[in-house]
C-alpha cells in the first residue's frame, strides 16, 4: 500500500516574466505621440489610464506561473479565459500521492449565506474531522486507483474516483490586464470597491499572483490598489 | 446513509439556437457585394470558406446547450476558451449523490501508448472491478460528504472529498466555428485528416453536439466533414 | 464623373437575436440548484448578478447587427475582440461612392483636452468648412480611385486614396455582456459611474445597439442602467 | 504648405520578448511527468506537438513589436483578436504628414479572380499612375486636414478625409500560436498547405514578425513550416 501524503500548501512560482510599469506607459504613449517621448510623470499617467478604464495598454507584458494545487482550485482559476494553461494530465501520466487538506489557519464554518459566504473559524474538533476525513478517503480512493492501474485499467479510467483535493500541476501565462481581473476577483481586500469573496484555496494562489504582479511593475499595483482593485 | 446513484450517461440538450447555413452566406457576402445578393450557390460558397479556412462567416449564430456529466468531463470541456459557461457550483448548493461509472460499452484497455492511445474493450471480471470500485469509492466519498455538512462545516470544505467521476451540471453557449474546433479534437473519426483521441465520456458529449450542428447546419456540416473535420 | 453621395446616417439593424431576461436566470440558477428552478424574483437576482459582477450568466444569448458606417467607425468598433466580425472588403470588391459627413447636431469643436474631450457646437462656417471639404477631397479621391481601376490596377491598390469617411458594411455578432462592455465605452451618459467620451459618430452606432439590447433584455438594461453602466 | 512625405516601407521592430523552444518543452512536459523532466529530445516533441496539432504549448511566451504603416495594413491587422493592440489616436493627437505609396516591386495588376487573387507587375506607366495619384490626393487631403485643425475644428473631425495609406504606428503583443496563425493568413508561401493570398503590404509586415518568430524560436519555426505553416 501506497503511503499517501498531505498538505495544506498552494504553491505559486513565477517562472518568466517579460513587464514594467515603463511598458505600460510606452503602449499608452504610442496613443498620442508616436513613437519616442521620455519626459512623462508615470505614476500620474498609469494613475490616469486605471481611473478612466483604459485597459489595453496592460496587456504588453507577460508572466508565466508554474501553480501545483488541488483539483477543485485548478476547476476556478482555468475558467479565467484570458490566460494560457497547460496541466498534467491524469490521462497521460500517473496522478501523485497527494492531497490537500485545510490547516489550522483554514475557516471552515459559513456564518453568512451561500450568496455572500462570512467564513469563520470552526473548533478544533471539526478541523480533525475534515482532516481524518481527508486522509481516510484519500486512502480508500489511492488504493483503489492502484489496484486498478495493477489490474490493467487504462490511466483514463482509473483516475476517475480520485478526490477533488487530489493535487496537479500547471503553467499558465498572463497578462497584466486579466491578472488584475483574476486578483480582484480571487481574493477579498477591505480596499476593494467591489467585495469578492474566493474560496480560500484560490485566493492563497492569487495573493501570490499579486506578489509576484506587485514586483514586477510595482506603479501599475499601486495604482490597482488605489482605484479599489478592479481591473481596467 | 443516503443511497448513491451510478449512471454511463452524458447527457446534452440543446436549449436554444440562433444559426443557419444561410446566416453563413449571409454574413460572407457582405465581403463582396454589400448588403442584398441572393443568386448564390449556397453548398459551393460554404466548401470554399472551408477549404480556404475563412473561418469568420461561421461565427454569426449561436447554440446553448445543458450539459450533465461528471466532473472530469467538465474538467476537459471547459478548457475551450471560446465559449461560455455557467456550472453548478459546489460552493454554493449541496452535491447530488450521482456518480458516473461506464458500461459494458466503455473500452477500459488502452493497447497503444499515452500519447496515441489506443482504446480496446476489458474483460468483464476488469468492468466488475471498475464499477464496484466506483460504488464503493463514491459511497465512502458520499458519507464523508454528508457526516461533514451535518458537523456544520461549509460546503466549499466538505466538498473536497467527492471523486471526480461526480456529475455536475452547466450551461454552455458555442458559435458554430468554436464549435467545429470542439468536435474536431473531441471525437474520433476516421474521416479526420488529422486524428483525434479524446476521451470516450467527453466525446459522447461531443456527438450529441455534432448531432445538433448537423440539424441547424445541415450543409455546414456536409462541408466540416467533408473536408476532413478540420475547423476553418 | 461618377456623383458620389454624402451622407450623415450610422445605419444599425438588428438582424437575428437569440436572448432574453429569462435566459440569465436560466444560466445562473444552474449554479444554485440544477436543471429547474422555476420560482425566482428575475430583477432582483439580476440585479444581484449585476451588482456583484458574476458576469458569465450574461453570455449566453446572442444578436446580430448589419452596420453601415464610415471605415473611421469600424476602425473603432473592430477593436472589441469578443465579438465576430465580417466587412465588406475593399480587395474583393469595388467600394461604393458614399461618404460621411457631419450634419448640423454633429459638435465640431473641443473645448475640453485631448485626454478629456468636451465638444461643443461650431458655427455654421465651421460646418460648411468641414462639408465642402468632405465634398472636395471624396470627389477627388473617388476620380483617382476609377482611374485607377479603368487603368487595370487591382482593388486592393486602388483603393489605398479613398478617405476614412467612406462608407463601409459589416455583420458583427455579440453577447450581452460584451456588448455591455462596448455600450459603456462607446456611449456618454450621465448614469455612467465612469464617464467615457465616444468620438460621436460610433456612439451613434451603439446609441441602436443598446435600444436593441433594452428592447430584447428590458430587466438586464434597466440593471445595467442602475448599476452605473458598467459590464459585470 | 506642410510638404508631405511618401513611403514604401512597413516598419516592424521587436521591442521585447519572453520567449523560446525550451518554454513550449517545459509547458507540454508538465502533461506527462509534472515539474521536471530534462532529457527530452526537443525537435521531437516539438514536431509531434504541431503534427498532432497540440498548440497550447506554443502559448506561453509573448513578442511586442513596434509597427509602422499605412492604415489600410492596421485594419487587417487588428482583424487577429488573440492579440493586444495600442494605436496612434487621430482623436488624440495630430496625424503625421506620412502616406504609402507602392515601389517599384508592387505587383500592381491583378491576373486573377477577386477570390483568388494572382498579381503579377504593372508597366512603369502604371506605376506612375499610381504614384502620382498617390501624391495628389495625399496633398489634398492633407492641405484640408489642415485647413481645419487651422479654423479650429477638433482632430477627431478634421482627420476624416485623410486616405487609407496615411501612416499610423502601433505596438502589439501576441504569442506564438497566435503569432503562427497570423503567419500562416498573412504570407504567401510555396510551403504552405494552405495558401493564403495576402495584400502584399501585410505580407511585409508578416515576414519581419516571421524573422523575429525565427530568430527566438528556430526549432519551433522549422517545425511550422514542416507542417505546412498551419498553426496548431
Amino acid at each position: 500500500m501506497t503511503e499517501i501524503t498531505l498538505s495544506s500548501d498552494i504553491i505559486v512560482k513565477l517562472i518568466r516574466s517579460s513587464a514594467s510599469d515603463s511598458g505600460v506607459v510606452q503602449a499608452a504613449q504610442v496613443s498620442v505621440k508616436g513613437e519616442n517621448n521620455p519626459g512623462t510623470d508615470m505614476p500620474r499617467l498609469i494613475n490616469y489610464l486605471m481611473e478612466s478604464r483604459h485597459g489595453s495598454p496592460f496587456e504588453h507584458n507577460s508572466f508565466t506561473f508554474y501553480v501545483k494545487a488541488p483539483i477543485f482550485v485548478f476547476r476556478e482559476w482555468q475558467r479565467h479565459r484570458m490566460a494560457s494553461y497547460n496541466e498534467m494530465s491524469g490521462r497521460y501520466t500517473e496522478m501523485l500521492p497527494e492531497f490537500y487538506t485545510p490547516n489550522e489557519h483554514r475557516k471552515l464554518i459559513n456564518a453568512g449565506t451561500s450568496a455572500r459566504p462570512e467564513m469563520v473559524p470552526g473548533t478544533s474538533e471539526q478541523l480533525q474531522l475534515v482532516r481524518d476525513g481527508d486522509f481516510r478517503v484519500a486512502q480508500t480512493a489511492w488504493d483503489e486507483y492502484q489496484a486498478r492501474l495493477d489490474a490493467g485499467i487504462a490511466k483514463e479510467v482509473a483516475r476517475s474516483v480520485l478526490p477533488l483535493n487530489t493535487y496537479s500541476q500547471m503553467y499558465t501565462t498572463v497578462n497584466a490586464r486579466a491578472m488584475m481581473n483574476f486578483i480582484s476577483l480571487r481574493t477579498d481586500s477591505e480596499d476593494a470597491a467591489i467585495r469578492s469573496r474566493p474560496q480560500r484555496e484560490i485566493e492563497m494562489g492569487a495573493e501570490q499572483v499579486e506578489a509576484a504582479f506587485a514586483a514586477e511593475m510595482p506603479q501599475t499595483h499601486t495604482s490597482f490598489v488605489k482605484h479599489g482593485r478592479i481591473a481596467p
